[in-house]
């Protein structure tokens, strides 16, 4: 593999992170005898190889670059893309709130450009498992050739085919639906989940939310949870310490619930208990003490 | 183990998550003959153990409870505690820019209530190890009683030690400080972590932001970000769809950076260089193609 | 009036405002012999009447208390009320959105209890008018009392009416809807309002700002903008700044829109136009030059 | 005047706020034979003139434009400048939470572009007063320039003086600092306000507001409150309802303070009180209680 995470040495065939004086990033592999070309200078991949990472390297045009490692959030950031792409303020919150861990067996559509299929093949190990439909080849195509770049595609099977149709898997951990219309595929999640499993959803609108929360309930999800993450960086200037000028005001609305036993759920009468409070927000009045440095 | 993901049904010694229709919360191990007491009324493990995941069974007092696992961002925020906790909105983004994944070796310091050192223990699988540093006894046992919980234990070793000393490790995949003063600890950080490890922090005042950034920036750290994660919950009423009235305001800055090879980095001058620009946007900027549904 | 924000000097019958060690604040008018009661002692008032604003005062239990003008934040935040208010984060931009100023004519559904009322009126001077609808007399009652206790009772008339009748007032600069269900009224906004003029509404939901949005885009307004205000506070404390722990995450959605002619606008095409970017954010892009410090 | 909000009317001299199809703004005076020439076209002026506010031009090229009056906002957001202008966002709350109406005196430094001078010249009516320090003249001319614009000069005096050197006024109702260091002149502002007077102030860094924040505490300032204003928009799209892709993150932290008689504060002692809790949360735990539509 060549996305080790655990090497300390650069070595030919290694995945690396390019960062210019300028904060131009650029991600590439070495190959002996390779070149890496930008309007900023040339770097031979020889004199990178064999270097411990965090090395600096100098361009024959005299502009330093630092070579690292790319970390997940660095590779899925960068990913090469045909449509839109998870950040990784999001799918950090997936993968906590739906516990996605080692040995699970993870369902996504659609595939897209395969961000959170990087994210979930990592996060589910070796001995996981994780299947992902999409509709259309060239995305998939895609997909799976980022995969291959970080050495994940053993973890992935891709299948191009209708979910309407409902999915082949049964009794998988959690199923995350990055599509336009989820509210159409929930009977179909269900089928699918593990009693108690994880859904998940990511949209842009409040009019799909609304359609989608209402699916859910509809049937047989509780401990529904819509929310939205907020990435608000800063300037590292200990002596200007400020937020930067412009962030993301928006990537999606996160929805997630859980599969609960179907006829179990009396989902006629609870608007004020499903929908009075929130999961999330009930240990924080409880909990929430303080702790000033 | 008792927290096993994978499984469908409920077992005696499995770890539930019992829901309240006024969403009360509860965490509670199954043991043959064992009762749960709430002012809502009395459950007989028994009546759950043997049941799918995602049950529902009612007490004696006509109050019905759901029965789930706990993903792992509910036992964090639930979880036992003495001091204040990392919430999962941050260990998300934590995971996600630190890449912390199966078979790396973490350290962190302080332990405090074992919030964080959960999810690391988590995110590294069975092959993995977590090392983590305190100078409190009792706050270690805490934190040890909520791995075992988890049943996670094997995975970390706890040292009841100062890191004004160093850290015994060397070669870490990463470091995170938990700690008031990390800006004290740096060089100890950079002496533990391998060449270009990932470190991270969280603090709660821009104060210690500005300490923090300054010495990072003097001791072989470069790709500084620091950032905050906003989580804010809607109400899932698919009729009145709309935030919450309250939100957590702040827990902390969160700070990233990498270690560089000591020596190679002229950190003297580059103030335009460092600050002028956060990863973290750049490829935004560029990508950010809006693709509406 | 008793609320002269350009007094100097504490004087018998005036407002103020008083604010104790641990922030506990309290709104009352002077009486010569009268006394203040709280659980942190007795105030006599006249140990305040006469005295320059900004004094301290201690109670007879040894508690200080500040003594100031309250501000039309103050007065507002602090109003007595049967109904939710406005908050002042959103008057501020209301205000100014709407261009309210000396000497307009300011018409507004529901009156509530009058927190929007208040600020109407003091922005629009002496010389300008304010007139607000209501169905219940007891709420109109309220927000006259808190408009007396202002002196601004002058500037507003009351109408105990059902504004699906229509609004009495023609060619009013600027009109707003704080009712559940404002896209029933866009009609008889727009014949009350001068045109080009202002109109504006707050919402809690999404879906009612969809059913007002579409409303507003049907009958001949323009330059529909929606947005929300989020104020954060940060503890004051030089040597540990940082933002406070909880935070309103929401109050309303503001929508503001413009009266264009009817007839002259082809409504029916315009998606593109109207929603593909936000009058707020054209500015910004092409002169937020950022200067620091 | 050639901005008065009040009319219905387009005539000659008038201030006119024009809109394209594709949201591109204009703000230009008309005059009798003028023309209005832009990349999409011209228009006469004379077609204009005579007609409604919120009339639809046709340029020669077929594109459409909205013909409005400028409110505030609109004017403040396209105001010529040289220097950093504070946003409507910030400047709606700085005017409610300083209570600037009519006939007061407010104090500003510096001028820059005059952006808030505007503000506070339209806030405080016919009958107030703003008096605007710089110390560069070229900045003074072009504040000019904008406040003519708006017919709002005769309400402004410009000073060009430096402040250090003490304000010429004195008991003026609210001062506010738009300077790099207003903890420099702290002293200077508590000299010019009277008791209990409104102190504003706006800072792009964390650490200029520490040391403003400690000055001000020093120097006979309490109700010291720091905030900061985020303004979020929606495309108003009813059946695709969602924020924009981009925010502005960052503008300024907002302070807030009131001044209190000399002498007559501990502030030595007070770490507690002053910064355990904010102003403007207080009321918000008490009395917010919430009404769903």
């Amino acid at each position: 593999m060549t996305w080790n995470l655990r090497s300390s040495q650069i070595q030919a065939d290694d995945l690396v992170y390019l960062v210019s004086q300028r904060r131009k990033t650029f991600i590439l592999r070495l190959e002996p005898g390779g070149e890496f070309h930008s309007h900023r200078g040339i770097i031979k991949h020889d004199e990178i190889i064999g270097k411990p990472w965090g090395v600096r390297v100098t361009s024959h045009m005299g502009e330093s670059f630092l070579v690292l490692q790319p970390s997940l959030a660095d590779l899925i950031r960068e990913l090469p893309r045909t449509t839109q792409i998870l950040y990784p303020k999001d799918i950090g919150l997936i993968l906590i709130n739906m516990s996605v861990g080692e040995g699970q067996h993870i369902v996504e559509a659609g595939t897209g450009s395969g961000s959170l299929t990087c994210a979930f093949a990592f996060a589910v190990g070796v001995g996981g498992r994780v299947t992902s439909y999409d509709v259309r080849e060239d995305v998939q195509r895609l997909a799976l050739k980022n995969l291959q770049r970080l050495g994940l595609e053993n973890r992935v099977t891709f299948k191009l085919k209708d979910i309407a149709q409902g999915f082949d898997e049964q009794d998988v951990d959690a199923l995350f639906l990055d599509v336009p219309n989820p509210q159409d595929y929930v009977e179909q999640a269900r089928q699918a989940l593990k009693p108690g499993g994880f859904f998940g959803s990511i949209l842009p609108t409040t009019n799909q939310v609304t359609r989608l929360v209402a699916a859910l309930r509809a049937q047989a999800f509780d401990l529904i949870e819509v929310c939205e993450v907020l990435l608000r960086h800063y300037k590292p200037e200990p002596e200007r310490l400020r937020p930067v000028d412009r962030m993301v005001a928006h990537t999606g609305f996160l929805i997630f619930a859980r599969a609960v036993q179907p006829g179990s759920v009396d989902i006629s009468e609870p608007t004020g208990m499903v929908g009075s409070d929130v999961p999330g927000m009930i240990p924080l009045e409880e909990n929430d003490k303080e702790e000033d440095e």
